[in-house]
């Protein structure tokens, strides 16, 4: 039987693809420290399984295709106390932010449409734009230049006919970098001057560390363009709740939007429930993950800032730094850690940075750390990774 | 910003588009009998809550994105109960049967491609292609003829290149026929000849009522050509849980669906953790739901019979019926019924048949009844639909 071109063109993802290779190793006693994957360690609120063990309903039964109306109310509150306001009709629940993502992306393209993205940028984003044979237009940015934005003339060069949608993540994954008012600005302005969608995926919102935040949904002028992609699944540590939602406040696309979801049926019901408990959870929580993060940050940057030749993005927002190592290619070096190497039976596991982009040839020394660990075993893993640099055959 | 032209051409879903009618009507005292939504009205077994209350992970984080192993072993273990051996590695767990159908016709066709139907189908396949830019190649079945399928010559006719998989319910949404061991070697024939793939949604599978089921499963020649979609969702009324799955013994399929499956990273977990429970449910449980459907397929087929005019399916499997009704338009007839008439106080909503069609113009006269509802309760809604026929001012 026939298989779809699409899906056979499909990378698979740089965050999951070394798994193999770690099993190997754990299954050999090596203990692995894993900077690869953004699953937070922290202890989700007691609130979301409490609500759920509660559940008392005799039927599972199907529910609204537009979510269960008393998350729909949590998310709302939760967008008004950030200054931000949603109507009901305006927030749609989703199966995490990856069919967030996706929704947003079928209902504003069509195949061969383009989504402009800068680089490097989280890798699934591609995946899901393929499958809907939408292309990825991809802005370049440079480990040199801290994984800023180009000038608003190099980003307008890039911008087709074709070019439906500017997708942006902030705070940035895989970089860790949180867009400046300046930058802010720029995309403002030629997502208005070409009336393109802006899906904002703000999911890292609640971890930024040097000063404010300030989201695209505080801008007032975008308000018929934008598209807000969240979830609950770093904010909470939820991920395994797979519960995310889209806000849009153009009625246009609500109507075509409300289509795919009603297709779909609706998102888990328990899910649900304790996701809308999750949204009660005192706003101590979330300063004191908050706070937590900043430690680890501090932490990640500094042990980093003593590996040699080593250039590292300035994270200030979400978990992740973007480094740039002194070696031939990093998923060569990646597979060699978890293959080859240990510091006393323990290694350490990256997502190798090529996977972040999309040009050819471009990330193949970088590598993506997410930083979830406690202080004392990022630095530990740093140590090793510090070590494993030294040791490694293909270093530069 | 630009909505795109695949989601604008998208129909509304027939099953919950006249649900607005049915709140105003709610809203005005009106009882409404449900048979409009395969909502089973089946308490959940209790081994659902029982398992996710004892679940006392600390954090909810990430899962396998093929699927929890106790869950895929249980689905492994539950088909060889059914005579169907399948390996680990043929079994991905899916957001319910929606994201098994999606799934399935992104990883076999590319834009332009071709899924073959039998019309008439459910009505969200044709949502699933057409987000993925795939045509519904609809073969018709008629009211007269039981909506049996026509003959192999007929189907043979509809095959073009770009025909890529015949996709089959069974037993059927909205017919309720099951089919016969003739029909299934004719579909088996020409899968094979043009080498289709084969999605059957077998989601029915524990509702025949009339005689044993056999599988496609079941059918050793199309091992490399067939992919099953299955959901726990009627087969233990847990239609919230949104836990499906897709299995195939196609290695290339398998693989290449995995790079789908590990874009959207996973599914819930604590759904997942239930629904391998379900799975432990006593085989005593799925024949008294049996039982009990049967009573309400025989209790809604003499119901129907006493009306004039009325012509139906003959379903001996799953819980619906499609009747081909005295009337104008069953759409209007139905909004009718919730805005116009009632019977003490009482009225009934249905599925329009249309929407179930691809061709134009067909089932217009049709309605699907899902016979969900305890047999007394389906009593009066079938004695409310006959006489809103009589009352109805576009009676045929």
């Amino acid at each position: 039987m026939n298989i779809s071109k699409r899906v056979q063109a499909l990378s698979t993802s740089p965050i999951r693809r070394l798994v193999p290779y770690a099993t190997v190793a754990k299954a050999k006693g090596k203990k692995v420290y894993h900077l690869n994957i953004g699953q937070p360690d922290i202890e989700t609120p007691m609130q979301f399984m409490e609500s759920i063990r509660k559940f008392d309903e005799k039927v599972i039964s199907y529910g609204n295709s537009q979510g269960e109306m008393v998350l729909i109310e949590a998310v709302k509150k939760y967008y008004k106390e950030w200054n931000m306001h949603f109507d009901n009709t305006n927030i749609y629940v989703t199966n995490g932010g990856s069919e967030a993502l996706t929704l947003a992306i079928m209902t504003l393209c069509d195949p061969g449409d383009e989504v402009l993205v800068f680089e490097p940028y989280y890798a699934n984003y591609k995946t899901f734009a393929n499958t809907y044979n939408v292309n990825i237009n991809a802005v370049a940015t440079t480990a040199e230049n801290g994984y800023r934005l180009p000038s608003e003339t190099e980003i307008e060069k890039k911008i087709t006919p074709r070019t439906k949608a500017i997708l942006i993540t902030n705070p940035g994954n895989p970089t860790g970098v949180v867009f400046t008012e300046e930058e802010m600005q720029m995309i403002s302005r030629l997502v208005l001057k070409y009336d393109l969608g802006l899906i904002a995926d703000e999911v890292y919102r609640e971890f930024v560390y040097d000063g404010a935040y300030k989201s695209f949904g505080h801008m007032p002028e975008l308000e018929q363009n934008l598209v807000i992609v969240d979830s609950v699944s770093k904010r909470y540590s939820a991920c395994g709740a797979r519960i995310g939602c889209l806000l849009s406040h153009n009625d246009a696309f609500c109507k075509e939007l409300m289509k795919c979801c009603q297709a779909r049926l609706c998102c888990p019901t328990l899910e649900q429930v304790g996701a809308a408990a999750l949204y009660t959870t005192p706003k101590t929580y979330l300063d004191a993950v908050n706070k937590e993060y900043k430690k680890r940050r501090d932490t990640i940057a500094s042990a980093l800032a003593k590996v040699p030749d080593v250039l590292a993005s300035n994270p200030s927002g979400a978990f992740y730094v973007m480094v740039k190592l002194p070696v031939d290619d990093a998923e060569k070096f990646a597979i060699w850690l978890l293959e080859e190497f240990d510091v006393d039976g323990e290694t350490v596991m990256f997502a190798p940075g090529n996977g972040f982009y999309d040009t050819e040839g471009r990330g193949v020394d970088e590598a993506r750390l997410a930083y979830v660990l406690k202080s004392e075993d990022l630095e530990k893993a740093i140590a090793i990774l510090a070590a494993g640099l030294k040791a490694y055959p293909g270093k530069k």
